[in-house]
């Protein structure tokens, strides 16, 4: 029986997964993303990911049918990724593929992170009841991945970016430089930067605080998560204004497309779960045009893993 | 050699148009929508439209090889119509694609009206370089088209509402009710309340003086275009307000989809013109993630006859 990997490599974290040919995962690993030292050093952890990944499997890297690597920037078709953003140093192109296979000994192919995730919750997760589908990755940023007609649709190689949808002209500045982004309002760094501006102005959070407790650099996910367990008001704040935002740039995605599912999935959609989807789902219908059928919305139902699934089935012949 | 019809039916006007088989228009005819009287009338409207078309293009209505006909509303397979907006007592359902075929003697198709003039811009038109496309009607409300990897999509037969796309959430009231949709901002519905309003509060313009004079009723395109010549500045103001918005929205949908092509359409787009596509073209850059490889715009090329004769491609076997 085959089995491939897969990796989602991420500004904060490097996923690994090896799965079987029913796409079970059979084993995975985890590591932190180098914050400096380029291209270079980031495969290297790739590689030990994947190892680590392939040894919990008790598989060699060699004998995997493939891995598959989900990876932001713009990537070329024999796998050289340029401009990737929140990787350190990593303006320029680099041959992932060809480094990887190299010191892997096995195929390797690049796609999209967002896409590759998308198309796994459509093959395998919320989405595969449906023959069109809208993935919403809510976490640093927010991303978009798109399957229309039972494909994925990528335009001329940079569709998907929901997160910088117009949802407040001249509204809030948003990370990218422009103003009133869905992101500017719902991405967890836009986010963070928005907590400091009011703290400034005197606001109170423990936000800071859980951080330095956990050990964090930055409002994670969980630190979100457990904010909001405390019952902190900012942090409640803030989140219902991202999710206004999502509920506006989202329907006004379905408005365009009348997609069939769309799954929320991404650092916070995962990590705050139901609860958080089914607000945003109460956000969009007040902007739905056919609000008598509105898009059915999901969690991304392989959670976590999702992208590094979603990054072996690139080495799927029908993928 | 075979000619078909096809018919563009508006709130404000029904255009017949009869095409050779290379397209080619070889007769024509305009009669205002009747503004009561139901489906019924509407329907011998039409079909008194067509017949001046095929007289002026000297075939008989039966010897067409059919009529396409580019509707509002829901339509279902078998040329039903249901809830055609902006047509008079048309709420219910009406068998408009059987009807007319009873009285024209040939077959008869209905599409939907911004789709079937999507479809002409791309295989005839200002889109037909491209395999990607937005088509966006710039008139009464903002309607939009999509053309993706050649085909149409249309999603479960209610994408492309561009003009409800949210580009300030908590903005302008809409004529849909909701609020902050691009069309509540560039809809020319919407414009002349807006103009209405700021008349009320004391701004002076000579819009409504003119639509008099013209012998209208509501403002049109024309007025609009008359009064930019007379260098009105409420006109010049509302329609900057407009272009402000189009270029978000339309931005945020090039943002999410990365077609290749825009194309201007609708009563206000063609005529207003180039320069009001050059307008909204430099509106959207601000907006644009990959602002480097912006798409074409361009204004729709079949001008007012696009509907119509994108109507008459439905009965084409490749379309």
């Amino acid at each position: 029986m085959s089995s491939y990997g897969g990796i989602d490599l991420g500004g904060t974290k490097i996923q690994a997964a090896v799965v079987d040919e029913d796409n079970t995962v059979i084993g995975s690993a985890r590591r932190p993303t180098p914050t400096s030292g380029g291209p270079a050093v980031v495969a290297a952890e790739i590689e030990q990911a994947l190892r680590d990944a392939a040894k919990a499997a008790e598989v060699e890297p060699a004998e995997l049918a493939g891995v598959g690597v989900g990876s932001p920037g713009v990537i070329a078709e024999d796998g050289t990724v340029t401009s990737a953003r929140n990787l350190p140093d990593w303006e320029g192109s680099f041959p992932l593929a060809a480094t990887l296979s190299a010191a892997l000994g096995t195929e390797v192919k690049v796609g999209n992170d967002v896409q590759v995730a998308t198309d796994a919750e459509f093959k395998l997760g919320a989405g595969r009841l449906y023959s069109s589908l809208l993935g919403v990755f809510w976490g640093t940023g927010v991303g978009g991945g798109l399957i229309l007609g039972g494909q994925p649709w990528t335009g001329r190689g940079g569709a998907g970016e929901i997160g910088h949808m117009v949802v407040e002209m001249g509204g809030a500045r948003c990370t990218c430089g422009r103003r009133g982004c869905m992101e500017a309002y719902a991405g967890r760094a836009a986010m963070e930067g928005h907590v400091q501006r009011l703290v400034g102005k005197g606001s109170k959070t423990d936000l800071f605080k859980l951080m330095k407790e956990h050990g964090r650099a930055r409002l994670t996910s969980g630190i979100w998560a457990r904010a909001l367990e405390h019952g902190d008001k900012l942090a409640q704040q803030v989140l219902d204004r991202a999710v206004v935002a999502l509920g506006a740039g989202v329907a006004s995605a379905v408005n365009l497309l009348d997609v069939e599912g769309v799954v929320i999935g991404g650092g916070l959609g995962i990590r705050l779960g139901h609860p958080y989807a089914a607000r945003i789902e109460q956000a969009m219908q007040p902007h739905l045009f056919n609000d008598n059928r509105p898009p059915h919305v999901h969690v991304a139902a392989l959670g976590d893993l999702g992208g590094a699934i979603g990054a072996s089935l690139l080495l799927r012949p029908t993928a």
